[in-house]
C-alpha cells in the first residue's frame, strides 16, 4: 500500500500510515500508524491513532477520534465529532505519581461492523461491537454492543428499531 | 461582500466563502462555501460547510462544526464542541456497495432562531428548529423542535424552564 | 517558568503561555495565556484559554477546550473531545444588540482535583468541583460537584460507585 493519500491538502501530519487507493483526506488532520482502506474519505480535524485500522469505502467525518484498538469494517460511516475510547480506568498517573505509559493499561479493543453508521457526537467505550449494517444514533453513548441491524440512541443508548436500510445487518458487497 | 475576514490569521482554509464587515475568523479553520453575517467570530477548529448561512453578531465557538442545510439567525451564541446533523439515515455506501454521493440522501435542513443559544457539547439533529431567544443546555442532545424563549436540556433535551433572558423569545434589533 | 514546550511541532499556536519542564505541546494546538505544569502532555486539536491552570503530570487528550475559569491539579487525566463551560446562559449579544465582552457575564470557576480523571466526550459544566481521584465516565454531562474518589457517569451524571484506583481520593505523590 502506498504512504500516501491520493489528493493533496495542506495542513496534514501523516506519519507511519498505509493507504489504500483513492483515499481522500482532507486539511487539518493527524494520523499516525494506521491502515486506512480504498476509497475512504477522512475529514478534516480527524486524529487516528496507531494501531486502527479502517476499511474500504468508509466515511470518517469531521472533528472524530479514532483511537489504538478500534477495527473499522468497510462501508462504515463515521460522523462529526465521534469519540472512541479503549481504556476502562484512565489515568494521568500511576499509583507512584509518574506517568502512565502504554504498559501500564489494559487496551480494550473495538470493532464497528460493515455497513454500521455512527451518528454524529457519539461516545463509543471501549471493548464493545457494534454489529454490521448497525445504526448507532446522534449524540449516544454506547455502553453496551449493539446487534447487527439494530438502532440504538440515547445515553446509554437502548434500542430504537430495527433498521430499514440493513435489516438483516448486512451490507451488500461493492 | 468581500471573500475574507477582516482579520489575518495562521491555518485558515477559506474557500468560496463569503463574509460581512468585521468578521473575525480564528487559526484553524475550515469554511467553504458559507455566507457569515457581520460582526460575527468564528472560533478555533471550526468547520462550516457549504450552503451554511450565519447571521449577524454571532459567536461560533471553537471545535464546532455547522452542516449543509443549517441556517443560523442573527445574535446566535453556538458553544464549544456543538454538532449539527442533516441525514437522518447516514450511510458511507449505497445499497450496492458504492460510495454515496449528495445525490443519494435527502438533506435536513435546520433553523436557529435569532438570540438562540446552544450550549456547549449539544448535538442538533436534521431537521429542526430552535426558535428565538431559546437555549439549548450544554451537553444536550435535541431531537425535537426548541420552542422560542425556552430552555432544553439533557439527552433526549426536555424542557426545563422559560428563558430568563429573552421571556418573549426575541432578541432586541441592534 | 519557559515560554515553550519540550518538544517542537508544526501547527501550533502558544501565545503568552508558560510552560513547566519536560511539557509536551503536540501539533494542531491553540494555547493562550495559560499556565501548563511540568511534565504534562497536551494532544493535538486541543484549546486551551486564557487565565487556565494545568498542574503537573497530566494528560489532556486530543480535541478537548478547556475554558478560561478552570484549574487543573496534578495528575490528571483529561479525555478526547471533553468540553469545559463557564457561563450559565451563554449569549453572543447584549440585550441591546451589541456583541457580549468578558464584562457582559459572570465567570464560573471550576477546578478538578488532583489525579481525578475525566472520560472522552464528557461536558463539564461551569461552576463544579470535582474532587481528587474521582472519575467521570465518557460521555458524562456533569452539573453538580464531584465528590473525592467516587464515579460518576450518565447525562446528568449520577454516583456509580466509589473509585477502585484511588478508593480515599487521593492521588499519591511523585
Amino acid at each position: 500500500m502506498p504512504d500516501t493519500p491520493a489528493n493533496d491538502a495542506p495542513f496534514r501530519v501523516l506519519v507511519d500510515c498505509e493507504f489504500g487507493e483513492d483515499v481522500l483526506v482532507y486539511q487539518f488532520t493527524n494520523l499516525y500508524g494506521c491502515t486506512i482502506g480504498k476509497g475512504t474519505r477522512v475529514g478534516a480535524f480527524v486524529e487516528i491513532s496507531s494501531g486502527v485500522s479502517v476499511g474500504e469505502r468508509c466515511k470518517i467525518s469531521s472533528h472524530s477520534y479514532i483511537c489504538d484498538g478500534v477495527a473499522i469494517g468497510d462501508g462504515v460511516f463515521i460522523g462529526h465529532g465521534v469519540v472512541f475510547v479503549n481504556d476502562k480506568y484512565p489515568r494521568a498517573v500511576n499509583d507512584d505519581g509518574s506517568l502512565q505509559t502504554g504498559q501500564d493499561w489494559d487496551l480494550l479493543a473495538t470493532r464497528i461492523g460493515d455497513g454500521a453508521s455512527i451518528g454524529s457526537g457519539a461516545t463509543i467505550l471501549g471493548g464493545l461491537t457494534v454489529g454490521e449494517g448497525a445504526t448507532v444514533g446522534a449524540g449516544a453513548v454506547v455502553t453496551r454492543d449493539v446487534a447487527p441491524g439494530t438502532v440504538v440512541a440515547g445515553s446509554p443508548a437502548r434500542l430504537l428499531e430495527r433498521s430499514r436500510r440493513f435489516p438483516r445487518g448486512v451490507v451488500p458487497a461493492a
